[in-house]
């Protein structure tokens, strides 16, 4: 078996025992919840560990993109919600093919998204599921609470369109906030989807699910009376940000990024094989603090250029040239995209690799 | 002949005719200052454009990382400088089996690293050329200038090596300085690197190339007498930082990216289909101001999540859910690097490809 040490650098692992706890950890906070969970596969954009969440008892997956949803429908796939406003009649007949082979749902936030899409479906004698976003706060896309329902009907109404649920993001959990008020949040946002659903039945629709996103605010969330699904997507590899967070621990972060200093030029700075086209230049949640913590250590990757992660030596701690070291990167679903594959670990030995199949899928 | 209308969003472009612009233009410059043109390929990772700078008259191609010299050797380029200080046996083996088909050369700055190089060339009886990297105020990698004769010495006499010269980056240029104060860095990195040259000279060793690097200084340094060669690469391309920093005007810019509206929830704000995975994260040099600005306009992406790109709608200006847009991204290299291909325009139609064949080539 290949150990750690022949691996060329930088390499991106993934702790197979870790993640494996993680979609276990998750699925079992769902079920006790009594709520649906369909990870956001944009954390992965993998086929192997998709198929891991739903052996755990996912609902489904979520994805954002047109093209992720050809990626896994292809990998077998049979339950995808892309939760992103798709816009265009381009989008639509790909949407259209995809939805003769499974079970296919889409967000929308605007009568001309949705009819670009409706239109296109409607020419085929097909309908389209699709749910509205509602705004919890975050102020990206999503119509505001107060106008739920009177969108709602509107969209309801376009030809080719059956009209299915409501969602939320709540990116908002990611900026700016203690890990206290993150778990407050959570529990915010999940009642004002949950309220924007009651005043879209109050028109006179069926909702059939009320859905929260977002790894930070779930816990609180799924908690919340009314809310029937939840779509987290960093739990599986967590990352520096949920530990700042507060919704994971160190030692549930399932991917690092092994790495070799190429450089020690000075006693408080060492310069490894790791950038921005491998950690991302994401910055840290929810304040930015450098692009990376040396594993077992306090100094960080304080700056990065596109193969030069700089490193800030705390005191106390040095590097010396040739020797590799372990990065815990800021944001696990940008480091993902950056990859074609990643390695696969398990007890500090090489176990295979994990294909990112659907890295690099924006349209 | 397909339009851009035809194109699925976001899709990156590239014009044609500004891309040869920039290669003529800045090979004329290079022609005129007496300098050779080595041209760093980490903007556009594309055998292609590659050929286009080697048939302008480039003198051969300079990349980071030992697996885009593999790429590039494959497609057959014969003459490559990793401007990089690459480490250890495994990387040294590669470079080996690349020597015996190409010529070759990579940077160094410590004793430890250039060892770790030598051992493997000397066991198979032959000799790696390296350029020692000179920090000339970047602080990142390199040595200090006063060092530099000193671990020449110690490196050109390791076994293995061949001492070839000295190069440094320069990448400061690109942080919290005016175009203005950007020209002058340029001409005082060059009288640094030059004179770190003539104390390796006056040391006793033979220094063949006095080479420096990046777009925004590479003007004003390329007429510093004792200079040999430059290394810019995003002038290829340029983005919005370069026209920010003063070394590219917008119609200097050969890429964009096209996206569609998604979602205009408010009057000041319009989300599109291009986050950070298609824009990247990178911050606009020399100030932070968003991730892109709207072709044709004043408004802005004032922040990224990965799938979105927020608008900031500057006053008088106005968005549509289904509109098309194009924008002039921050970081060139950085988007090249999140895409497998781009899409060739010339005179507003589609051309063809070009295919980004070195992407995520960290290793």
């Amino acid at each position: 078996m290949q150990s750690l040490e022949e691996l060329p650098t930088p390499s991106v692992l993934v702790d197979l025992d870790v993640l494996g706890r993680n979609i276990a950890g998750m699925q079992e906070r769902a079920r006790s919840a009594g709520v649906k969970l369909r990870p956001h596969a944009k954390t992965h954009k993998s086929p192997e560990v998709g198929r891991m969440q739903i052996a755990a008892g996912a609902s489904g997956l979520t994805l954002a993109k047109t093209s992720e949803a050809e990626v896994f429908a292809a990998h077998g796939f049979e339950d995808i919600f892309l939760g992103y406003p798709i816009v265009g009649a381009d989008k639509a007949r790909r949407l259209l093919a995809l939805a003769d082979r499974i079970r296919l749902a889409v967000g929308v936030d605007s009568v001309e998204g949705a009819r670009s899409l409706g239109d296109v479906f409607h020419a085929a004698g097909r309908r389209l599921d699709v749910r509205l976003k509602i705004d919890s706060g975050f102020l990206r896309v999503g119509v505001e609470p107060e106008i739920a329902a009177a969108m709602a009907l509107r969209i309801a109404e376009l030809p080719g369109i059956a009209f299915a649920g409501v969602f939320t993001h709540a990116g908002h959990g990611y900026s700016g906030r203690t890990p206290d008020e993150v778990a407050k949040t959570g529990s915010e946002e999940g009642r004002i989807v949950v309220e924007a659903a009651q005043a879209v039945r109050a028109a006179g629709l069926f909702v059939e699910d009320v859905s929260l996103g977002s790894t930070p605010n779930v816990r609180a969330a799924m908690i919340v009376s009314g809310v029937t699904e939840c779509r987290p997507g960093t739990y599986v590899y967590n990352d520096r940000s949920q530990v700042a967070l507060g919704s994971a621990n160190a030692e549930d972060c399932a991917m690092t990024v092994l790495a070799t200093v190429v450089s020690a030029p000075a006693r408080d700075r060492a310069v490894v094989d790791a950038g921005s086209k491998t950690l991302s230049s994401d910055p840290m949640r929810p304040n930015a603090d450098g692009y990376g913590r040396i594993v077992g250590g306090q100094s960080r990757v304080a700056r990065v250029s596109e193969e030069h992660g700089v490193i800030a030596v705390a005191a106390g701690e040095s590097f010396r040239v040739g020797q590799r070291v372990r990065i815990l990167p800021n944001h696990a679903c940008a480091v993902s995209n950056l990859h074609d594959r990643l390695v696969a670990i398990r007890g500090g030995a090489v176990e295979g690799q994990i294909l990112v199949a659907a890295r690099g899928c924006v349209q």
